[in-house]
């Protein structure tokens, strides 16, 4: 279902690549194992990681950019640096290290906030693009996970069935256009707005991601799980039936036929196959070659 | 997927049976339209309708009661009764009246209780027994719906991922086997216990019914959707993974492969073929028949 123009599926890759895109619940553990973090912080080189910290979706920017710079000093990267980017105007004078760094983090906040500041600059172009040829490692949690796909749930609410008026889209910054990402899954109540939302976008792939869980969308096309929670995929492939055309804001949504997954720690989606693989199947050999071609 | 013993498979029955087992995800509509109990009235008999109700989940039997007796009073059935069972042994002088009524109405409450007093009783084996030949209608809401798969979501919590614990099962009374129902669905954030009892249970259909809507389970193999919201089915009978007896209590679940539909008003679900059908493809002669035979 995935659409050709994604960066998953034009592109060579090797079979471990190690940059991703790390799209985080909400939540992640800062304090103990803080393996998320940590993975991200792996991924964008460790020791010979530079970082750039991008808190603007936050109220408290400099409180929330300070606290996720001294989480990865403490783990040992080379540099890190808070773009507290507060302005569209602003934006140039961190581009240049954006064009440098070798892991950039999106924090929580608002991702109305977040998307009006970054979409379409040449910061964001850059980091897109860096992302793609495997330069960098990309990481966003909580505002800075919805922001990733090309639509964005920029808010809704909970606790009735899916309708039309449960959820208000905008537009995300595409760094995973095929998606539709809404974090804090299970913790929030929000299958009915992430259903709301594939109603309305149905050539999307709903991604539901729990707190401290991350969906590592990797290079090769897959889709790596990890964390303590779940990720809840909710795929409209051979959806039969979607009458959100033909209802009011407020009428109950109904969606024939859709695939539903429910993934944790280990296992794997395949976003090109449409399909989850568990980790006894995982092996790097499944996803290289033949089967992401295509 | 159903087992072959189910009271749909076998029976021969005429497509448009009026006898059915209403299943309300509760908060149904007491006051205004009433929709979903007058829906109970008319298929108990209308004018001609004798009703019990069965206020025995409930800590208030004798006022809840008093209210769905009003209730169907003033609609203008010919009899209604309250059963008021509140003890096992209590319940012989009941059986008779359930022997010649036309409708029985199982109210909220807790469900543990109820099964508790009514399991594997005469009364709610003659119950269990008229429903089958269509001789009477069935209704429960809340605990009482909860109670209508054999296995049944006794108590759990939300706010987390799928997990063992985030579930307690116990047995139902059985009046629809095939599946376990979980009421109060988007409500109350429910999808990750559903999901965790269909892990246990990965022979059953999970059924999530929203407040103030029924899933109308039709003698001939139909579910029919009525109310303001949606039901939410689970449908593992495709699943290619399952890791429940690998994992610890507290540790996320995996489940692999499922399917989803999301039903309202009018919809329908063919229990037999595992498919949703929308309200125009519903035409009685669709489930008469040859595709309801096998």
């Amino acid at each position: 279902m995935l659409k050709s123009d994604s960066q998953f599926s034009g592109t060579q890759m090797s079979p471990s690549t190690k940059s991703a895109i790390l799209v985080i619940g909400g939540g992640e553990d800062k304090v103990d194992r803080r393996n998320i973090l940590h993975e991200f912080f792996h991924r964008a080189g460790a020791s010979d990681a530079s970082i750039a910290i991008i808190p603007s979706a936050s109220r408290e920017p400099t409180v929330v950019g300070d606290r996720y710079r001294g989480i990865f000093e403490d783990m040992g990267a080379k540099q890190v640096k808070v773009l507290d980017i507060r302005e569209r105007s602003e934006e140039p004078q961190f581009t240049e290290y954006i064009g440098e760094c070798s892991g950039v983090f999106l924090t929580g906040g608002d991702q109305v906030r977040l998307g009006e500041l970054l979409a379409d600059t040449p910061l964001i172009e850059r980091v897109r693009r860096r992302v793609q040829l495997g330069e960098m490692t990309l990481a966003g949690t909580s505002a800075g996970a919805a922001v990733m796909g090309h639509h964005m749930i920029a808010g809704g609410s909970s606790g009735e069935f899916p309708n039309r008026s449960l959820v208000e889209m905008a537009m995300g910054l595409s760094m995973i256009p095929e998606v539709i990402v809404d974090q804090h899954f299970h913790n929030r109540n929000r299958l009915a707005r992430l259903i709301s939302a594939i109603a309305m976008h149905p050539d999307r792939l709903g991604v539901g991601i729990d707190e401290d869980t991350c969906a590592i969308f990797e290079r090769n096309g897959l889709l790596r799980v990890m964390g303590q929670g779940t990720v809840t995929i909710i795929d409209p492939q051979k959806i039969s039936s979607n009458n959100h055309s033909r209802v009011d804001g407020s009428a109950p949504l109904s969606l024939h036929n859709l695939g539903l997954e429910v993934l944790c720690h280990g296992d794997c989606y395949h976003l090109l196959e449409g399909r989850a693989i568990s980790p006894e199947y995982v092996q790097e050999s499944t996803v290289s070659g033949k089967r992401v071609e295509g």
